[in-house]
């Protein structure tokens, strides 16, 4: 007998005992939410890709929605241009939406595609402009300093009124694996700008999504009592909702939860908020009872 | 953080590992002959069974050839009936038969059904009668004792003349795993009982499979050089007829190498004997490079 | 003009008598219960299975139900293991179950099979435990002596808790003719032996039958007014519920009624208690506008 | 037992009987050439129907052709205009054609179309020009009185050089009958008459029929020896074309036999000659061995 | 440069002008009434064919349905037959039904099938009665002079009880324009006489079309007022039913305008009465805002 | 009569015009480059755009081709990045090649695609990387000023090795124009530039495309004779070739020619050079006799 060989049968097992997970969740579409936060190192966006993969084989569908805030600020950066932020919220002019899109499209989505196709992954990049996946209109300006009067217009920033899947359906069922940036078409048929967080919940929706996956660079969700901090592992979305207001949660962390409340309100089963920085966070994430990161339920 | 989930980082390692292999695979018929020898223990079914659930849900398309001698006997034995054998062959008459197909049928193959069922794989039993998938004509009397004069009928013994895939394909295209007796279906519509590894080899070709794997109950083929043995990992066509002339591989290991040859000469890809009593021979078989057992190859 | 030909005009007038049934069946499921008792010669088995391939044949989609207690007894006997029966129902011990498994799946579903096959039918024979088209619990202890402290453990015998008809959509639409026995797969896996009466009722609502049609080795149902018995062509659930509780039917034909009252309760449009003793009864029930056994309808 | 019914046994006998045919041809085209001679009695015509329906019910695609010269007659001796024949082909002046279309679309073709509503059969009636499944050029002018010199142009009769079975696919397949007059379409679109024995063989050509049946009004072809007629079964292609060479085949039968010889060229397996007036001749010719008229084979 | 071609800028640019109209009617179906009295020229018929074959390229699915009340009357002269109308219904006797069928079927529409081949449309012909597309019944004897007692028998004159779209569907949907006359099947399988008007709103309302077209000989409808006449764009159903009330509309107009509220009632989009002297009147309605004819609208 | 309405029977005269094109072309594949000389203003970009949407109507599948070198070095520009070229091909380093892929795939990709929304066409934007459509490998290095030891390294300058159509495919059926940037996936996943007017050619092959349009910015190919200009409407294969050779073919053209002449060799029926600064260019070279261009035939 191949001696050499003997010794992998500790790793059989571990197949084997992913055998119930691949049961529940086979033909069923996962959504997740990959920031510029949680694209810390290159092993650790490899092994986000490898896990999706890996979901891919095994019958699920995954769906990957990336936004990509901080390359956008480096390009500007390069090209002399300020970023400037209004209530978390980029203004973007005409320029910086140029600047957005190329950075979104030509670099980010690109090179995670690259990234599939490297590992043996068939993949496809997407603007959420292609197929109109994505219909926005512009945001009101937004009030400023708590005074009415006080409004900045954000220009070319945009919050989503129609997810159409359709393209996303067709090229799931056919094998690939969508990579989809978060710009959308606004009525006028321009580039908009959308926040990440809340287009990956709007697209979880619209797919009638098994999971959303937030994958950030924190832990998840703490809850601070006595000075002492505690990790959840699961909140229902009242308990989210009552954090927000006294301010338990707030900053990034806010359209992350956000997202997750919009998956749960359209019908998504179950929505994570996961930390991109663990190693295979996403196959913890499902394929463990306790999953790694915060689980947000009904 | 959870740390309980860190834990399990090194077993999302090996799901990922197992990824090139998935790639490979997918898609592809395995035949796997699983016969009453390696059939030693309820934990070695087991992991069989799951080793042939884990296949299909990472896209493989699984098919298990079974035959069933040491039954037979069992029953035969309580019976009162006494088993005759000629050149390994089994002599069956029409009451042998009876019992034959009733324990290959009633018994082995519908345990192995509810085998599936209990770890929530889909499955099908057949005997090779089910949809003609085996036809076989009555093998000619054996010479015996040397002897050209003095021949052995033996009575309901066949040897395939024509397998009709079409069944398997349906089953196992709509998400089961077909489970099959090595009992043909005769010239006239009588039941024929056939060696179980040939009914493998034959299914292989018929399905165009990537892979053959021939379970036993020994570690693979052996070379005895100056009183040694060698475990043979790969070994050619070529080889292993000449080791059937000059003796070195007899017994019931020799259909066990036709099983493979057959296979081989109808353009199965690879074709494995392995060692059914290592837990999960089977995916360290095909998940691993060097494999377990020995590889015959073009 | 070929004079011999021309004797064979009334026989092309029949088939054309029976093209209004054609219209009327085409495309619909007949379940059809064939048991042990009404297969009492190898003439009337073929005349069975004739009838059955003719109905395929004209776009009937066929499928057989059955049990086989008769030459279970007979195995028993040869193993010396004595039969036994509680209110009419075998006590089943796992010895007995594994008898019972190997003597329907081994013996007489294959045996319809070959006949099938012999006569170019397409068929596939199936346990219940296949696809797990029969899931079952097992009985209640049954009250003996009128005494509800004494209950007798029936073992493993079940009653139906779920059909699952997938298996038989796709096989029968892909040319076959199911053959199903009536063995169940229990919650844990294990296999229960089920009235097969009970399980075509079961059957053909799961399949929203046509017809529902019992063969077994009466001629149907009579009448007792004084001291005559008069035929009942057709009866209605009501009148059959009546004559059940007034003993007007009773024994073996008790769950025969109860399959035709599951039947109609589920949907079934029409249920036939047949003879099966008749040749070709199954084509003159169907083809021929009174029909030979009892209908029993809404 | 219901008495009445069993008398309908040896009905049940026949419907078995014609199993093995049913066996052979389902699935497979037949071409049925149904002329104005075979068209002898409301009665007869009625049996071809239903034989027709008959096939389509067991599976085979029945696909009617059909001419109407004696009905044209009639139509132009009540509109006061003289029928002309050439070489037994009738000169088709533009006032001829436009009767000729009349009756055989407006008339003929429809009426047969609501024989088959009538008898429950699905029916769709095409001419040739309907998506051109037929398309002709004019034939050459007639050699009359032997004098290359004296020449008669026929005007609106053409010779098909392509059929387009496209449509008679798409209406089998979706369950009717098809029912196509010989009427073509010419290069420039307009109409030309067509031998209707002619236009079956080459629809039967390029449906790759099974089987092409000429319905006519004598008994089949006969063998003149000694003063004495003898009936032919069976003949080959060689012996026709040498009995029209020494006219032993004449007059309205040669393009009866074309049209077999046409078929046999192109591929169709049988070819027959078949008295239409003999009630179920279809039927009969189909389902028994020896047939009632006279097969061309290879 | 090829200067030649720079001239058609201008034509290139009424292609483009057509692009939202073809986006909005993309896959649907549109029914187009073409009677006797619009098939005044072959320029214009020619025109009509054209049009349609232009919306079958464009996506749209285009059924054209006619009567052809004048041709049947200039056959009926011929043969020295009266026509005879009660109510503006023609009295039609068996052999009068025969002439209807033979010049609606075998001249008008096999005319207009040939039409479309010439011009490289694929195009199916059909009467009412294949695949008994249209079913009808007898119409009531009608009421003359204002008498209840003096009636006075139709014939074969019908009403549709019932529209089976399958054959229209079927053909439609593998490419080819459906031509369909106006001819039913009555209950016992008879060939009744449609006034095509009615027959085309009923067909509408079967296939859910888009847009139901009558094509007609006048302008579309007028408005008188002061003894003035004033050209009707647009109608509601309301007004239109008032017009009928008090005589605006009247003759031949009424059974149009019926069509078109038969169609809204059953929930066709849009209708309108088109005047079909007009060359590309069914374009000019179609792609332009205005269109041509008289629009009626829910 | 809406009087206005006639005033249109022209334009509906110009689509039937263009009806023979139509059927012509229906079902095929028309791959059209579009690069960036040709956008040369808002107008005439709409314009192409326009013309593909009216393809997609009509049943044509186009696919349009991009690459974008202008716009580069724009961009290249605003960073203080000196763009370099050696034999007419980009030095491309990593840090052009991030700016390539930004401009491509994030600017002009989604521009075009956006354009689509706008004027109501369903577009899809790929980099040639999405799906692995292109595959190519690095360049070898150039030789510069004649002397073979004098080479450049292009860096990230590759050529096409493998198309894969697969991804246009389902996208193109599914009802979407896709439009392909001119970056290809290198053999280790890495982001490759690749000639634009080559791609195209590569890719009309793969998808066996009835026409491979160039797009460009002069009028198409002249001869020179007598110092005289004379436009080539029509030229063959050899007849390119030899211009090449004798250098009446030179600079930016070549690529051109040689994506016509890849075409041809790969099976594309016609190749055609086309002015794109001409409003509605592809609609006057596809639906006139003529064309606008130069046509390169095999």
């Amino acid at each position: 007998m191949n001696q050499e060989a003997l010794k992998s049968i500790p790793k059989a097992e571990v197949l084997i005992e992913a055998l119930p997970y691949m049961r529940n969740y086979t033909g069923k579409y996962f959504v997740i939410k990959y920031g510029g936060q949680a694209m810390v190192s290159p092993e650790l966006m490899e092994s986000v890709i490898l896990d999706m993969i890996l979901l891919k084989y095994i019958g699920v569908k995954p769906v990957l929605i990336h936004g990509g805030g901080k390359e956008v600020n480096q390009v500007m950066n390069k090209l002399g241009k300020e970023a400037l932020f209004v209530n978390g919220l980029r203004v973007t002019d005409d320029e910086t939406m140029e600047i957005v899109e190329m950075v979104l499209n030509g670099k980010i989505n690109q090179h995670i595609v690259s990234l599939f196709n490297q590992h043996g992954g068939r993949s496809v990049g997407f603007s959420g402009r292609d197929g109109q996946i994505l219909q926005a209109r512009r945001m009101e300006p937004q009030v400023v300093n708590g005074n009415p009067e006080d409004k900045v217009d954000l220009g070319r920033v945009g919050e989503i009124i129609q997810v159409n899947p359709e393209l996303i359906n067709t090229v799931s069922d056919n094998g690939y694996i969508p990579v989809i940036s978060s710009i959308a078409s606004g009525i006028n048929g321009e580039s908009l700008n959308i926040n990440a967080d809340h287009a990956a919940g709007e697209v979880a929706v619209s797919l009638k999504a098994e999971k959303l996956i937030v994958l950030t660079d924190v832990e998840g969700i703490y809850r601070v009592t006595d000075n002492e901090q505690q990790f959840i592992s699961s909140v229902s979305r009242g308990e989210i909702r009552a954090m927000i207001m006294n301010g338990e949660i707030s900053g990034g962390m806010i359209p992350k939860v956000e997202s997750c409340l919009m998956g749960l309100d359209g019908g998504v089963k179950r929505t994570h908020i996961v930390d991109g920085r663990v190693p295979h966070s996403l196959i913890l994430e499902i394929f463990t009872d306790a999953g790694i990161g915060t689980m947000v339920t009904q």
